[in-house]
């Protein structure tokens, strides 16, 4: 019964999820599902994002948290609009909550929706919120063994971040493993080596988040 | 419904998990359920008390995981009995799978339980699986955030592992604001600093697990 109840949960929430996704096709909008663990770096990702971006393209983000505004707060100094989606204790976001959340926004003022899930490697990746595709973020602190022990979000992510490679030097991070093992379970990924501390990479997140606001990209003089 | 759904599982899991704990108790064994985000370091740690602790007293360690069985094929090499529960997907272990795990020892021969749980700081929190304590283990490299954002697990866990210090020179973790927010969240917890890297706190950390160990301790020559 447990199982039932499951299924008839994801197919309510994957119905929600496309009709989301048929909304912001209406208006030009991409929407990236962030995914990582606690402390993979989402929101510095994002912090750099909006003040590399925040004047050349329209963009909104949907903070996923337990229950706190931490990330929120952080985010707030920024040329960008945010809504809060506190999940009280549950462990991903669902396409109900982010509907909730778009409608506090003018879909018609935005090129590019973020959403920064619940910091967790297993169940966000269960769940399609309406998103155009899922970015997963792993810092190198985690180990390499990641791709293999957490299959389901790395099989799931067009683009994955490897995050904090400032740290590589510090750690025994075997590089040609994580890539191995990706490429076994997702041979398509596209992976991005990033470093919000000393900025490596970040040109190249920032050239392919614009890439993926077709339209509607504002030039600054 | 869902939410009655969850209760009723809920206390269907307690339930399970006293009965553990009164056969547990009635073999004078202690069990310890190790919980942290992918990465922090749960593995290593237990790497660290088997290769020092192993000749000294009798311990088994149920190593949950989603899928593989990475994390058993590392302690495999050490003293100690290994149970493996995979979760097909979930996020947590419950009493249900713990229980089942149990009945791979002859507990005659135990003193000392390990649980490692599925790497996330959310869900396992929330489900009891017989354990005496829960021990949460936060890596520095997640940021000095993670116990307001997480504040569950904090406020459940009887001591806290902050782990992989050697890394605190080139990360902006702000110790005092970890410290100040967990003694909001948990006045009582007790704090370990560990690295598995240099070692340091691995001795304090070896002498508080075989302080669990009231009897049984096995002399060594």
């Amino acid at each position: 019964m447990e199982i039932l109840i499951k299924q008839d949960l994801l197919i309510a929430n994957e119905e929600k999820a496309k009709d989301i996704r048929a909304r912001l096709k209406q208006h030009n909008i991409c929407m990236l599902n962030l995914i990582g663990s606690p402390g993979a770096g989402k929101t510095s990702l994002l912090e750099k994002t909006f003040s590399t971006l925040g004047q050349r393209c329209r963009m909104a983000v949907i903070e996923g948290d337990v229950e706190t505004d931490e990330d929120a707060k952080r985010l707030a100094q920024y040329p960008v609009l945010i809504a809060m989606v506190n999940t009280h204790g549950a462990c991903h976001l669902e396409s109900v909550s982010v509907e909730k959340a778009l409608n506090a926004f003018d879909l018609k003022k935005l090129d590019l929706i973020f959403v920064e899930n619940i910091g967790n490697l297993v169940c966000p990746a269960e769940f399609d919120v309406g998103e155009n595709l899922k970015i997963a973020v792993l810092s190198v602190c985690e180990g390499d063994d990641k791709v293999i022990k957490y299959p389901l979000l790395f099989r799931e992510a067009s683009i994955v971040v490897l995050h904090k490679i400032d740290l590589l030097p510090y750690l025994n991070f075997n590089r040609a493993r994580f890539y191995a093992d990706l490429k076994k379970v997702n041979p398509k990924a596209k992976v991005l080596e990033v470093s919000c501390t000393t900025e490596e990479g970040v040109d190249a997140w920032c050239k392919m988040i614009l890439s993926f606001t077709k339209i509607n990209v504002i030039s600054i003089s």
